[in-house]
């Protein structure tokens, strides 16, 4: 009998995680991504802030298969991964299409994730920078650090002052931890770098559109998040929305119009589906719906995972974090199991942790259980549990080194402008 | 009376000894480049060979010259970065005229270095992959990373074999250690990771016009240098030239055609000269004429250095080595300094410290008077010296435990394919 084939798209946690779970399974496992690496997502931020290199979060996904599998590897390679762009998926044929090749699948993980929404906001897809993925992170590090560079030859204080104010739009975690990662960044070293210019101009203003940050959160973290960037300086539009953007400027919808010449999109996203051969039913935000063994609902070797996929009936409200993909890796590596041996998936179950986020400048704010913290010590834990979580034993060396370097030194390694028309 | 001022272009091993011997002199520096870093070029090579991450070998400019400064600098700089393209020089008007704003100097000194030349090879331009800038070293790490990529999908025998040929025009320095960089990259760890791939079959091809390697060394370095690349299973082609390049192969002049995906140009140089309101003399390689006091020939308040200038009457033949450029610098610093003393500026002289050049896999040459030594200990000099002479102890540090990384377990960290697309 031939041993049954699983494809598995998209190499981000969740992906990952089935890949890894079904190592051992002697079954023949194929990994598709468009890039050769896994993103560790959560740090993308310390990127496009110009604090980590690249290197460091984005680990080559053919590294990562070999470890699982240990020395068998070298000999009988069972999981394999294969650099490619999905195309089309025909669930009748079973058969993924990419622009490579075409594989016949026995069962299939969908687990591409999300993608920047805008919100039909006019100009934010040309003008503002996402920070979802690797190469849109250092993207947006050139676009901070050439600012700097501008600013500082600009004889025109308005144009200047533009050039200085920086705008993020969304108040979730991505915007609180860009926040206080731009103002470590220009509170740091890098000031000296330029002694012409007065880095206390820099206007760094977060735009949310509900009542508070952080609405994932207890409420009273977010009033503590809010209160502490306040302090830092971040000026914070609560219940305001962004209507317009255009590459000098932000529109308000409280007719506000705000000379910006950087904003910082982490406001909206939505589920990044392949293209199929049938109708899939849709949920909000384009996701997947899915039944709670996280089958596709009508296809039943047909899983969906992460940012992809929304579980009908729903019992456990999920929020988009990596230790749900994590745990639905699982979920669909033993369902597939199941499968096989003739047995019935069971529905997954999410084992909430806890919850944490970073504000920077020594901040944090952390929920386990009905414990709350704020302040240094879910900081510290922010950056240990990352640390714990980051693959590959040199890119946690590195990251704590440059940890240390950062936060005792004050300084910012990373800060080369390399421009587009460069690479 | 006003500061005289003196405007630097190009921040490379010359510009930036310019303006740290002018550092603490008082007087009115500019420092202008086009990119904001400092990059660090004995060390692309290894930037292309997947073993160094950009970052390590490119230093921020404006942290160079704070450093150079000291304590005053944040108060009074007297030594400012522009960040900016030169598009013309004006010696009457005395005016460097850049794509953002105009700058006045009293003198000037010109560091732009030199560029690849495709010697008239038709499709060299357009196919072959140059490694004299960062941009294009992590181009071409990209480009090797791909082909392995993409030879382990295929399923065509002579196309994985083109994917799989990669060819080196040039024997000169860059030349040898880029062929040892790729041996020791496929050699590694790497190996591994493409189970299905065999990288016995990998061609790895130098093409070298000359009758040995080396040529900028005494015989006995380059006869070794042949000698040990072929034992590490490089092929090599002596007295050939490159007559075409196509994507798909590269056309010798002995008929010969060779498939091959991709071509690495080592072979050819020419000075990177900005335009100017007048024609000044040119020598070879469209370097600039210069006296023996490092002055253009009709302008006094004009100096050229490293590789973009020819000093005639030449009594030290020069190669264009990184301690040659730094001892100009220190060179033309004195001679201004000695200008605006009203005193005469002196001849250049070079002091030749030795030559080291290194092959890989624990293999390099040296020539340090009339020693010359081979293997394992002018290998390790050349890491040495490297090592000291990079800017930044960050940088050192990081470099120094990657070299441990690389050398004491063969593998290599950085494997990241951004592709174009992506950035």
């Amino acid at each position: 009998m031939k041993t049954p084939r699983i494809v598995i798209v998209g190499a981000g946690f969740g992906g990952l995680q089935v890949a890894q779970s079904l190592a051992s399974s002697g079954l023949d496992v194929c990994l598709i991504d468009r890039h050769n690496y896994h993103t560790f997502v959560p740090l993308l931020y310390q990127v496009a802030t110009s604090q980590l290199e690249p290197e460091y979060i984005a680990y080559p996904i053919r590294t990562i298969l070999r470890r699982f599998s240990g020395k068998r590897y070298q000999k009988q390679p069972k999981t394999r991964f294969l650099w490619a762009e999905v195309q089309r998926i025909d669930f009748t044929a079973q058969i993924v299409q990419t622009d490579g090749c075409a594989i016949a699948y026995d069962f299939l993980v969908l687990a591409t994730g999300s993608k920047t929404q805008y919100l039909g906001v006019t100009g934010a897809a040309e003008y503002a920078f996402p920070i979802g993925n690797l190469a849109a992170s250092v993207r947006l590090r050139h676009r901070i650090l050439s600012c700097l560079e501008l600013a500082s030859q600009e004889l025109d204080p308005d144009i200047r002052q533009q050039l200085l104010t920086f705008t993020i739009v969304g108040g979730g975690a991505t915007g609180v931890e860009m926040a206080g990662g731009v103002i470590e960044m220009l509170r740091g070293k890098l000031r000296r770098d330029y002694p012409t210019l007065d880095l206390q101009s820099v206007r760094l203003i977060l735009v949310q559109s509900g009542d508070r940050l952080l609405r994932e959160f207890p409420e009273k973290l977010g009033v503590y998040t809010y209160k502490k960037l306040t302090k830092l300086g971040v000026e914070i539009y609560l219940k305001t929305r962004v209507s317009q953007v255009t590459p000098a400027s932000v529109y308000l919808d409280n007719k506000e119009v705000i000379p910006s010449a950087t904003v910082i999109w982490t406001a909206g996203s939505e589920a990044n589906v392949p293209q199929t051969s049938q109708e899939i039913p849709i949920a909000k935000k384009g996701k997947l719906l899915v039944h709670p063994t996280l089958q596709l609902q009508e296809h039943s070797n047909v899983y969906a995972i992460g940012d992809l996929s929304h579980i009908e009936p729903n019992h456990i409200p999920l929020s988009g974090v990596a230790p749900e993909a994590l745990q639905q890796g699982v979920r669909v590596a033993r369902n597939i199991q199941r499968q096989l041996r003739g047995k019935s998936p069971q529905p997954f179950s999410y084992f909430n942790k806890g919850r944490l986020a970073i504000i920077g400048c020594y901040s944090g704010v952390c929920k386990i259980g009905n414990f709350e913290l704020t302040g240094l010590l879910p900081w510290l834990m922010w950056l240990a549990v990352h640390l714990i979580y980051l693959p590959g034993y040199r890119s946690r060396l590195f990251v704590l080194l440059t940890w240390l370097y950062t936060y005792l030194l004050g300084d910012r390694a990373v800060r080369l402008i390399l421009t587009i028309s460069d690479i």
